[in-house]
């Protein structure tokens, strides 16, 4: 099974090490930047290539590039002739974006945040498969029970809500998170103190819905401390503007 | 040492719980709904009380009640003459909110989210103490050191400034994974599968500065990405509001 990828960016850097670690054959790594293929296609023994057009015959070519890119690849797939089956990592993007870049195409979502310096074990992220026929669907099944525990079938706009949702779940909660540090660093006091309750918060959410573990002023309606919080954020109206839409966010889902 | 409990809620209780399983005499427990106070008068063989009058002496009185409801305590036990220390358990309240109580007071503020049926070990929670004299603070320092390897000594302002953090990073956090549940059932999706990333996501901030590590569409500036959301949650006035005002705030904090 050889396995080629487009992008060398964070999403294909973790998918390449892991199937490399599988033992399936990573053929050839593109980017446009040679540098960039260069260093993921030495990790997993892959040739490094700048020009699509150099892409060989593959058995599945991963597109993990960013949102805006995929219809672009898709095109420049288009005039290759390929029969291999294409997929896109993307979660936002339709699996029709890639109709034209091989009779066999689908979708490989992994539902998780990536960062390049953060090794990631794929067994608990859910893989989320999507493809234009029963028999692409398979393969891709087959391929993403090798890696993980969690492999479900989602449809395009499934997929679409659940990237949305992630969105609100977990990159606000990470913006949250800097706010918070940036804060602390303001006044003098210790980020890592909060640390075990960032933790704690988000396990609580794995065996409980969040709504019923809801704590803090809003939820207890607590207006003399709410009104000391915007005060204390007098000299920062974006932080107030953020504490006051969701306070008040909150104070009404628990009315 | 005799310790007793002024409130029954989540705090009480836990602490409650952690200092009957150190062996520690819990003496009596205070609500002015008496089953509350016998629910948990029973838990750690205490009797239980719904009159302040009622309350004998004792080494430490935890005042664990909602904040506006602390200074009323505070007036009641100042007709006591009590002798031992009294300490609050809040992240917002001065200190001299208790200078009335006893000639011994303090703050005794566990940083932590609480609920009920969520058993918590105390010894990553870091315990955050202030007094009116040394005495007491090194009294209330041996106390929490049983409990908790993080204690730190704190004035009132900057354990302020940890709970309004707090209060972003973890509370609002909460209810983001509340939004994000209430719309993936909205489109027929499991939540379920988000858990995975919400976990990853704050263990990723145990290690790294959090705005090194913000992922999505507003960090990359994906404008058709935001488009799109903002489209898909044309109906949700409040969502929108939201997922706009956070976006945007992502955006600034790295343009």
């Amino acid at each position: 099974m050889k396995v080629s990828f487009i992008g060398s960016g964070n999403v294909a850097t973790h998918l390449a090490y892991a199937f490399h670690g599988l033992n399936y054959s990573i053929a050839q790594v593109y980017s446009p930047k040679l540098q960039n293929a260069q260093l993921l296609a030495q990790e997993v023994q892959a040739q490094a290539i700048t020009d699509i057009a150099e892409l060989d015959v593959a058995d599945i070519y991963f597109i993990a590039v960013k949102d805006s890119a995929i219809a672009t690849v898709a095109a420049q797939l288009a005039d290759l002739n390929i029969q291999g089956i294409v997929v896109h990592t993307s979660g936002s993007t339709d699996i029709n974006a890639l109709a034209t870049a091989s009779p066999y195409y689908g979708v490989f979502y992994p539902l998780q945040t990536f960062s390049k310096n953060q090794p990631l074990d794929f067994k608990n992220i859910p893989l989320l498969l999507e493809a234009n026929d029963q028999s692409t669907l398979q393969q891709l099944d087959q391929l993403a029970r090798g890696l993980s525990q969690q492999v479900y079938h989602y449809s395009s706009a499934q997929r679409r809500s659940l990237h949305l949702a992630a969105v609100l779940a977990c990159n606000f909660s990470n913006y949250l998170y800097s706010l918070a540090d940036q804060y602390l660093n303001e006044q003098g006091v210790d980020f890592n103190l909060l640390k075990p309750l960032i933790l704690e918060t988000a396990h609580k959410s794995q065996n409980n819905a969040p709504v019923h573990v809801q704590t803090g002023p809003a939820v207890r309606h607590d207006q003399t401390i709410l009104d000391m919080h915007m005060q204390m954020l007098n000299d920062q109206p974006q932080l107030q503007q953020i504490y006051q839409l969701l306070s008040s966010g909150i104070m009404q889902l628990h009315s």
